[in-house]
């Protein structure tokens, strides 16, 4: 019993890490075919993220076996109970990959507006926070972690960069607008992906120090009269 | 024991329909400041979301309570580990609902760019959406949760319509670029927001037929060789 559950436990660490290079993939090979104006790369973003999917219901069915198999105690508790959103988180990722491939799809056809360099710089942030998360929640690593969390500061400043100067460009000619838009979009899914890295540093601080950082929920119960927390 | 574990699942269904209850709130107020430019309405919805998100944590801490007073049956684990899903989604519909109510405060200082008619739509499809599926994992009605899942398209569709007319906006008149980015933006998440309610119908299906729908997953496994799944 135990080694089955130690063997399970081990399996589902090597899902997650392979989830997390996918998604790197993904990321990678949206934004080649967005800077090159190429549509292989966007195609195999689809099948990348269907392996995503996969591997993502094998997880969730990895940790029901786990929670069925025996009364996890405390600590692998929250380790499973994590895993399962760690994995819905990777699984959305690869959603927003697949955004942006179909957005490089759309823009190949057109002209390059401008090249690009803050959004691959984005995308390469959004990269290493999704691996350090990971790389944190399986090394239980929370200052890792932390820094995870700190970092998404520097890719939102980024796309709000990225917002305005395409606002820029449309207001100053009208034929921009349909490309600028989709570069808008593209900064907008990867601004979400880096948050769903944050999402998982959080699980992680959650998972080695007990307690929740989500939402500094700490500070807003103190403040939140009893009533209202019902 | 057994009563106490019953009591904490009843109080985790009130729990969730309560954040529900919110999420639909939170729409119409913010769907109120942009309509009729005013601030108040969306400064209301920020208030909201902080109880959703303490409902969020609380739900999760009964989650965890739950898993770890007693090793669940099959039908209570998928139950629980269901409610933890979907208290996330429904969080993530508070953050959405956030992001649209600050829009509305940006375009509350702008001239409106045209009467609203379909984004309030819309708006009204999604929210009938989270009401349903909450419903639907409620009295675990596996058709009210397919239904909540087939108007998702409907919602896209939406979406996609408003899109390519506030393109048609901003190639026309320059001076419309900055309001019309902004309600492209409001339009994507409200279809965020609707995908989240989709996931829910999701978890619903899985939760009483057993089986996950999710990506289709039976086809795909089925077309996809067994090395590959690893």
């Amino acid at each position: 019993m135990e080694r089955v559950f130690d063997e399970e436990l081990k399996s589902l660490k090597e899902k997650l890490l392979r989830m997390a290079a996918l998604v790197e993939d993904a990321v990678s090979l949206a934004i080649e075919a967005l800077k090159d104006q190429k549509e292989e790369p966007a195609r195999e973003v689809l099948q990348i993220e269907e392996s995503i999917n996969l591997l993502d219901v094998e997880v969730d069915e990895g940790c029901m076996r786990l929670l069925a198999l025996r009364q996890p105690m405390a600590g692998d508790l929250r380790f499973i109970t994590s895993a399962m959103k760690i994995s819905s988180d990777l699984e959305r990722m690869g959603d927003l990959a697949v955004n942006v491939a179909e957005l490089a799809l759309e823009l190949a056809k057109l002209p390059l507006l401008k090249p690009l360099i803050d959004i691959p710089r984005m995308a390469r942030l959004a990269q290493a926070m999704v691996r350090d998360s990971i790389n944190a929640f399986i090394n239980r690593d929370e200052a890792l972690a932390r820094d995870v969390c700190v970092r998404d500061d520097e890719v939102d400043a980024l796309d709000d960069q990225i917002f305005r100067e395409l606002l820029t460009y449309m207001m100053e000619d009208p034929h921009t607008v349909q490309r600028a838009v989709a570069l808008i979009l593209v900064s907008r899914n990867l601004e979400r992906l880096a948050d769903h890295a944050t999402n998982i540093g959080e699980d992680v601080i959650y998972l080695v120090k007990g307690k929740t950082i989500k939402h500094h929920i700490d500070k807003k119960r103190e403040n939140c009269p009893p009533e209202e927390r019902a």
